[in-house]
């Protein structure tokens, strides 16, 4: 009955970026918009940098909702897209699941704009598959706290994993030698204390 | 051993609205007046917009703790009402539980105040004659945040789910082109920033 | 030296509605959405019941910042609406300036979206020119709290006062007998509790 | 220009209870309901101990502002009390003015329901009319700490005197051998925390 | 594996109240003074109502510990009351184990301070024993909030229920019509908007 | 007796930023680590924009206090800057008090690390020499909020007046129209959701 | 009508530390206990580190109340020190004010427990005998925040300044150069984070 | 199924602290600086006073990390000691692996910084392993309470205990009279209000 531990590893995992558009992030409260922007991106650089599948969705763009935030447009212009006609849950989505099959991985990362049903519904959907699911807590955001903390229980209880973008990055790096000045761009970016500590150390070693 | 996602399913659900009695109202003190009272409503006109059976019921109405709300009153003329004489767990009440299961659905929608009492001795009642049931967690009040965490606690620890409104409206929904304009009339009257994406929308699409 | 007690006068004042847009109302954030859009509208309700003469601007409506919320278009058709084309601070547009002077009212009642400019700013050229001016604090939001604070605290430096809407409400009113109930109305449509209390009045009253 | 410390003066006092009503209380939310019920009953006993004139007042009490809480009844059967037929200030009352002269005191202590309006207004009509005021703020209660900011704001601006119940008592008494057993009984039954440190005192002396 | 709901059930139910002492309590800040020992009171009253066994126990009361809090001994005068000589869970005193099991009782309510120790240890204990446990979570205090929170998840995983006092009061109850006056009157005195409840209702009653 | 409503005139003021240093800001906790850098660099972004007199000066830089951010120095290449022997008080430094005189302005904009010293002290004795002072509140931050308070209190008693950088742009701009496109650009660069309604509407109008 | 800046001076200034007694700081509850010990021990060490004449006193400290903390008295053990046979105000004792006046300083630092009491009447006393009264606010502690909001309030209202320990020290020290390792002890004994800038910079200076 | 309560056994336990780092300090923001060094520093007195063996680890030390902090490396001169060349994940160190194998304990305290990463990577580990962990909470930090929830409930999920130092340090002593004098020196010198009880008493007992 021992406990499994299945680290996020590089090679089998998948990141869901699920409608982060400039209309729905509107409706955000559970994070200051600056801290929000930055997990967000933050994560997205994380992706980049493990060179992880990274599949992005989005729920009726051409209405309220606005269009995905142009950053990760950028960041990811050959990833699969979709622009969906109109399902709430991604995974109704037969495209969508389909390029997440495709990606042959086992773990699924998920993010996405509102936690309660952006991010929840595709992370049972897809626990139910049989994926191991971590849903990414700090680039997925919702209305309020207490909110959020219902939409967390409803999803640990199904088996989902909560880890923050920092975690995520760590667990995937595994070890600074892998790649010291990589790793270390991306906590400078977006952790603004380290990039005080870092620039004291090098201040201080001249 | 997987995880079984059982979709709330609006021809399988019906919606328990326990003790919303405007002396009870004057205990609730985990959400603001205003965000409380909007998210019952909400809730209500979920309830009718997929038309879910909703069964009504309060506690010593002749009494200090007053008559049920008269919006959910107006709003559900026909549904089964039950002023339970004394029964603190409304599952007590023979008569509801009778009109509950005349409803022929598995799965329970339940709100109410307060949130530790009215809500979770039902729920709990429910789970263990085998039905489904989502707690309701933004249309439920109680005296204070550390008293909902606990209560919280108790119900998860049983199995039951936690969701608010919107995630219940968005799960049932499933997809946008079912109604794009009913339910976006939901969301444009109780999420007054959705209101407001829609409202610049329409305006600048002109 | 003595402190002089110049009560709101329904007479004597002016309410000026600052830029309450689509856009703008989603950077608001030191209040609920519910919470604020309720103080809004009862701000306005008191207005219309008081009849005290109403100016409505806004700041490039054309563009991001969005319509002014269509409630205060409908409830104030007639009331005078200047589109700014361009200056910050309303006070700035000749013909805003030329409109609240025209009331010839000495007191001002401002609310506005952001409290520390579209508030402020107004404010501050009010008192200059020998305005009592009354800072509706509750129909004004802005970033987060601790933005509001410093706002609060030049303003307060400056003279205004500093009123949420049901204390405007109850100075405007002076007697529950002037009109018992349209004043208990405009309290039971936006105090949900004082709604409750009615209502357990009138089913114990029988 | 120095600053002139006139303290509190058991013989130059008066106390104003302003609209502490069963219905009213039920909208007092910047205090838990625990604390602000031990808040009032302290300053009444404060007021007893001290023997400092003591005038009711109430709102409406026929109607869902419910009547005064029966606590403050009894204490002071024999004060003045005025039921005000609809008067929002108070101080609009010409029989409650009357009496307040009546006492010849200089010094008013003035708490209430709700803080912005039944305790804002009589403060600043008191302070025109010369007198000294000093609001107990924590036995007065209002909607949420934002709607007591402001109020607070606009009373400390016009010369009022912010001091909690523990501080009137400290600033009336001004020295514990004045009766140490009665002084020290008001805290034991008020300050849950200063009861044990008496009791284990107690104890431990033996 | 259907759950099932073991209610509490006033016949076979014990209740342990653990070290509420004069100098402990000064430690509790998880709660306001206020609210704490109303709190503790209320679930005193509940044991007197219910005519439930208590059992009482301090820790090295003779020391900076202090005496059990005077309220609990004078109601419980005849309560097993146990002393500990040095033991910090309760449950290795072996004349308190012999009086919880000589109450022949399967449900334990537990109550305490500080909820990490002196609450989590027993719970813990009686867990493994078979008992059915159920901490009374605002009956129980401690350092701080992320204190009591890591207390409460390491008792929910070994399986105890969380439940405040009014919760306890109303699952014991049941039905309100097994005495309406006597349980209202635990309501009227800790509860107080409840108690303006009632004086509201029964003043407009007549 | 009237208040003068002296704005910030672009051509009348001098921007101070004071020991913004890697180490000094590991001591911020009054702001979250993302919002500071953004408040901070959002300010000299308006600096740069206005064309602002500005100057940098830090406080024992070769020490564990660290180098000034990189960003601010190389956004002010050209910008006086005084890296202090040991002068806590910035204005007790000669050379950066010349500077100061030097650009012959009335207005000063303040911030720095930490708000009760960094900020206050060079603030109170350029009140004393008769600048006008505006604290930039969010681009100044200290231990924590009750700390923050304490120095708002003292400066404001001194008459500096607080001021966030969104205020601060808005009052130097006055007219949208002076530079629509270089404006927006700041406000889009640091206000995540301004961002957003900038790309809605952009995508929305086509 | 300029501002005059009296900075804090070394020479010219007293410290009174006003009931810091064991059992009345159990009352304070707007700071962590570790956070007040440790301010209140960082303000002592300033007192010592410049020499200040520190007077101390307590108030019936063989009762409930307690001793004075022994840290206190062990760093000052010449300081005059006068246990208050009753009165409240320790301003109302004639040796104390004696005292004070025979330091022969124009600036007095006050701190105490509790704020609205023991910190707020002294420094009112002092006011009006024409002393520049700081209050050290960070190590004065009361009951809760709501509380210090109201004491601060009366205090800045009558003139006193509100400062906290850091920038008290900073103020009195003026220059790092007059002593850079006695200054830089304090603070990395009192400010962890500190310590922790000095061991990094110290480990990468090598 | 009964629960089995395996409690901290001082024989059977291992205490390891992750990345306490003087740099990586500055990082913790759910807890005040000066809560969390009492904390760190409590949770090592208690390893000492119950002859607890102690393994170190650090990442990176000669880098931004900036070196372990001085007092835990002179508390435990001869604990084994490991700096990581580079993994993230002290488990992946085999050194460390071994280190803790070698004291042939079944179960582990962990604390670290950050609780995301550096405790809960380990944490995991071992659980997989077979150990019984138990997570010291509060001598752990993370950059905010959101990251640490999520971090609990990834661990809590694994089966990990959370447990604050002082349950820790009682359910390792089990009975005071194994040393009253020892465990309560620990208990003075890291809960200040415990220490002010233990002063009055001592006062009081004479």
């Amino acid at each position: 009955m021992a406990f499994k531990y299945n680290r996020l590893d590089k090679n089998d995992v998948a990141l869901l970026m699920v409608d982060h558009q400039s209309g729905l992030l509107s409706l955000v409260r559970d994070f200051s918009p600056d801290d929000f922007k930055n997990n967000v991106l933050a994560l997205a650089d994380i992706a980049k940098f493990f060179d992880i599948p990274t599949i992005l969705t989005t729920s009726f763009e051409d209405g309220p909702n606005g269009p995905m935030v142009p950053e990760l447009k950028e960041m990811f212009p050959d990833a699969p897209y979709f622009p969906r006609p109109g399902q709430i849950n991604c995974w109704d989505n037969e495209d969508f699941v389909k390029a997440v099959k495709a990606t042959g991985k086992k773990q699924l990362l998920i993010a996405g704009v509102v936690t309660d049903v952006c991010v929840a519904f595709p992370t049972l959907s897809a626990l139910e598959e049989g994926y191991e699911v971590f849903v990414v807590t700090d680039a997925s955001g919702t209305f309020n706290p207490v909110t959020r903390d219902a939409a967390w229980s409803r999803m640990e209880q199904a088996g989902a994993q909560l880890m923050n973008w920092f975690a995520v990055g760590g667990e995937l790096h595994r070890d600074w030698r892998n790649d010291i000045e990589g790793f270390g761009g991306i906590l400078a970016k977006h952790l603004p204390h380290y990039a005080n500590l870092m620039q004291s150390f090098s201040a201080q070693k001249g």
